[in-house]
C-alpha cells in the first residue's frame, strides 16, 4: 500500500491574510484537508489572537488551536518590498484567503478587480462581518454583534431571562464554515472548467442562514419566536429533563420514539394519552409532557436512566463539561482530541478535524501553529 | 454575456437519502450550489419533518425552507423493484448522502464497501449522531443530545443558571456544513485523480471541533469553564451591556477599538486606567470594566449609542428578534431572505444562501421543496 496523500486538497497553496477566529477556522479546515496554508500577519506583533487568553507558557491556547499545521511570514501590505514578497506569493497561490471589513482590501490595491486580471487562477476568498455589498459594507463586526443582529440571541436563553450569548463563537465559525464549502466548490468549479472566482461570506449573513426553524416559525404565524430555554420548539418531547441526581437530555423526534420512551419508562399509558398522541399534539401540551416525565424521572439516576432508555434506543446523554467531552470513549475513539508538538511548551491537545475522508489519514498529532514569521525563508526563499 | 451556470456543482447528480436536518442542510447547500439532488424518501410519509411544526396549510414551513430546489421520489429500500429503481439512481449518482445511524445502510445491502465496487465513481458521504466507528457507533442522536454530550450546553447559559440549548439546531447544522465541505472537497479530489471515498461525519465530533476556546481554556488551566452568560472568555469588553431603554452588544476586540470606544463614550480616562490598559488586563477586570461601562451607556438610548459608537468604528449593535432581522436592509440587501413559489401556499419566505459567488447568480426566487414523490416520473424516466 502506497503512502496516502495528506488530504484532498494536497497541493493546494492558500494564502492567507486572516486573523482571529471566522478566516483563521476556515484556514485550519484547509490546512487540515491537505492544503499549503500560508499566513500572512503584520510584523507588528502579527494575529491579534497571539495575545489571547488563555496563556500557556506566553503562548495562546487559542491561537495554537486554530492556527495549527499553517506556515507564517510577516509582511508589512504598506512596504513596497514586502509588497512585492506578497505578489510573488500571490503568483503561486490557488487561494486568497482574507477576512477584512469590507474595502480595506481595495486599499491595499488588492481587491478582487485588481488581482483578478493579473492572477487569473487565483480564488479570491472573503469573509467579514457584514459582506462587501449593501449598506453596511463597510462596517467592521465581531461573533458578539453578528449573535445579536443575526437574531440567534433572541432564541437563546430562558423566557423572561438575561440576554443570552451562545458559549461558543457560532458567528465566527459558522462563517468560517459556509468559507470552506465556497472555496472547494470554487477549487471544483475551476478544476472542471478553468474559471477563477471571489468568494464573499458575511458573518451576519451565515447567522441567518442557520435561524432555520425561528424563520419558519415567524413565516407560518407572524410572531418572532422568543428564547426556547432548554427544548426545540417543534418537537417534543426534546430538551432537558430531570432525574433523582440531575440533569438528562432526552430527544423523541417521532411516535415511535415516543413509544418506545414510554415503555423504557414503564409507562406505556403516555401513548395512549390523546395529548401526547402525536409530535404536533405534543408540543401543544408539551408542558404537561414535561411535567409527566420529570415525575417517572425522579425514581432513579440519570445515569441509570440513560442506560435504559438508550438500551430503547431513544436518542439521550448526558450534559458533559468540557473535561467529561475530553474524557469521552467516542470523542477519543473518534481521534476528536489531537495533539501538536510545541517546541517550547511541548504536547498540546486541541478538537480535531471531524471530517473522516476514507481516501486519508487522519493522523493523532499535527504540526504546531507558527512562531510570527517563523517560515520566511522556506516560505521567500530568495525573496526573504 | 452568456447565461451564468447555475452554481460550482452544475452536473452534479446527488442521491439524498436523509431526513429532519443535519443530511438535508447539507444536501440543500448542493442544491443552492447548482446539483441536481433526488431526496429519496420511504413511501410512507416520508421525511419526518414533513410533519414538524409550524404548518402554513398543511404544510411544514421548517420541511419547506430545508428542502428548497430538491426532487423527491418516494422508493422502499426493502423492496425488490423498488431496490433497482435505488441501484439504476445510483449508477448515474455522483454523490450518496444519507443520515442513517451506524450500520443502517449495510443492513439494507448498500454500506460503502458493497457499495464502492459496483459503482467506483460514487462518493458516499455519511452524517450520524455519533460516527460509523467508536463504541457509540450504532446509537442514534438528535441535535439536543450532541449539544449536551459534545460540552456547547455546558458553557452557554448564566452561571447558576438552568441548562440553556442554544436556539439553532447547530448541532444538525455545524454537521451538515463539515459534511458539505468534506463533500465539495471529495469532488475536487475526484475531478484531479478519479478516485472517490467514503466521508463519516459525526455530529458528536462536530461540537468538539466548534469548542474553540472552551478547550483551549480546559488545557490552559485544567479546569472545565462554565457558562459564560453574555460575553466572550478572552476577550473584553465583548458581551451585552445597558443603554438606557434597554440591551445593546459592544465588542471591542482589541486595544485600538477599545480606545476608540472610550473616545465614544466621552471617557478617555478608561484607556489610561491600568486595570484595562490589555486585552489581559481587560478581562481579569471584566466585572469592573462592564460596571463602568453600563455606568456611562446608562446616560442615552441604545439607538443613540449605536450610532456614536458605529461612528467610531467600533463593531457594536442591536439585539434584533426574528422579525428585526427579516426587515433588516443588509439581510434584505444581500439577498438573505429568499422566496419560493409554492403551487399551493404561494410565495413563501425563508433564509437565503451565504456564500455569494462571483461567478454565479444568487437568484431572489428558488424551487419549492417537493411533494413526497413529485418527481417519480421526471427522476425514473422508464423505470417509475
Amino acid at each position: 500500500m502506497t503512502a496516502k496523500k495528506k488530504g484532498p486538497l494536497d497541493g493546494i497553496v492558500v494564502v492567507d491574510l486572516t486573523r482571529v477566529l471566522a478566516g483563521p477556522f476556515s484556514t485550519m479546515m484547509l490546512a487540515d484537508m491537505g492544503a499549503e496554508v500560508i499566513k500572512v500577519e503584520n510584523p507588528d506583533g502579527g494575529d491579534d489572537s497571539r495575545t489571547f487568553l488563555p496563556m500557556v507558557s506566553e503562548r495562546s491556547a487559542y491561537f495554537m488551536s486554530v492556527n495549527r499545521g499553517k506556515k507564517s511570514v510577516a509582511l508589512n501590505l504598506k512596504d513596497e518590498n514586502d509588497r512585492r514578497r506578497f505578489e510573488a506569493l500571490l503568483a503561486r497561490a490557488d487561494v486568497l484567503v482574507e477576512n477584512f471589513r469590507g474595502g480595506t482590501m481595495e486599499k491595499l490595491g488588492y481587491g478582487w478587480e485588481e488581482l483578478h486580471p493579473r492572477y487569473p487562477k487565483l480564488i479570491y476568498a472573503a469573509v467579514s462581518g457584514f459582506g462587501h455589498t449593501g449598506p453596511y459594507a463597510h462596517k467592521a463586526a465581531y461573533d458578539m454583534v453578528v449573535q445579536a443582529m443575526g437574531g440567534v440571541m433572541s432564541i437563546t436563553g430562558h423566557p423572561g431571562g438575561k440576554p443570552t450569548r451562545v458559549g461558543v463563537s457560532i458567528g465566527d465559525i459558522t462563517a468560517g464554515l459556509f468559507l470552506t464549502s465556497g472555496i472547494t466548490s470554487a477549487l471544483y468549479h475551476r478544476a472542471m472548467t478553468g474559471e477563477s472566482q471571489k468568494i464573499d461570506v458575511a458573518m451576519l449573513d451565515c447567522q441567518v442562514a442557520i435561524l432555520e426553524n425561528a424563520i419558519a416559525q415567524f413565516v407560518a404565524t407572524g410572531q418572532s419566536p422568543g428564547p426556547l430555554g432548554d427544548r426545540h420548539g417543534s418537537i417534543a418531547p426534546f430538551g432537558v429533563f430531570h432525574a433523582s441526581d440531575g440533569h438528562l437530555v432526552i430527544a423523541a423526534g417521532n411516535d415511535a420514539l415516543f413509544a418506545a420512551l414510554a415503555k423504557a419508562l414503564h409507562a406505556p399509558q403516555l401513548k395512549d394519552d390523546p395529548r401526547f398522541a402525536t409530535n404536533e399534539v405534543r408540543v401543544k401540551h408539551v408542558t404537561q409532557l414535561t411535567a409527566e416525565l420529570n415525575h417517572l424521572l425522579a425514581s432513579h439516576t440519570k445515569a441509570e436512566w440513560i442506560k435504559r432508555i438508550d438500551a430503547a434506543g431513544v436518542p439521550c446523554g448526558p450534559i458533559n463539561n468540557i473535561r467529561d467531552v475530553m474524557q469521552d470513549p467516542q470523542i477519543r475513539a473518534r481521534n476528536m482530541i489531537i495533539t501538536t508538538d510545541d517546541p517550547v511548551i511541548g504536547r498540546i491537545e486541541m478538537p480535531g478535524n471531524p471530517v473522516k475522508m476514507s481516501a486519508f489519514d487522519d493522523p493523532p498529532t499535527r504540526h504546531d501553529a507558527p512562531e510570527l514569521d517563523e517560515d520566511r525563508k522556506d516560505v521567500l526563499g530568495d525573496l526573504a
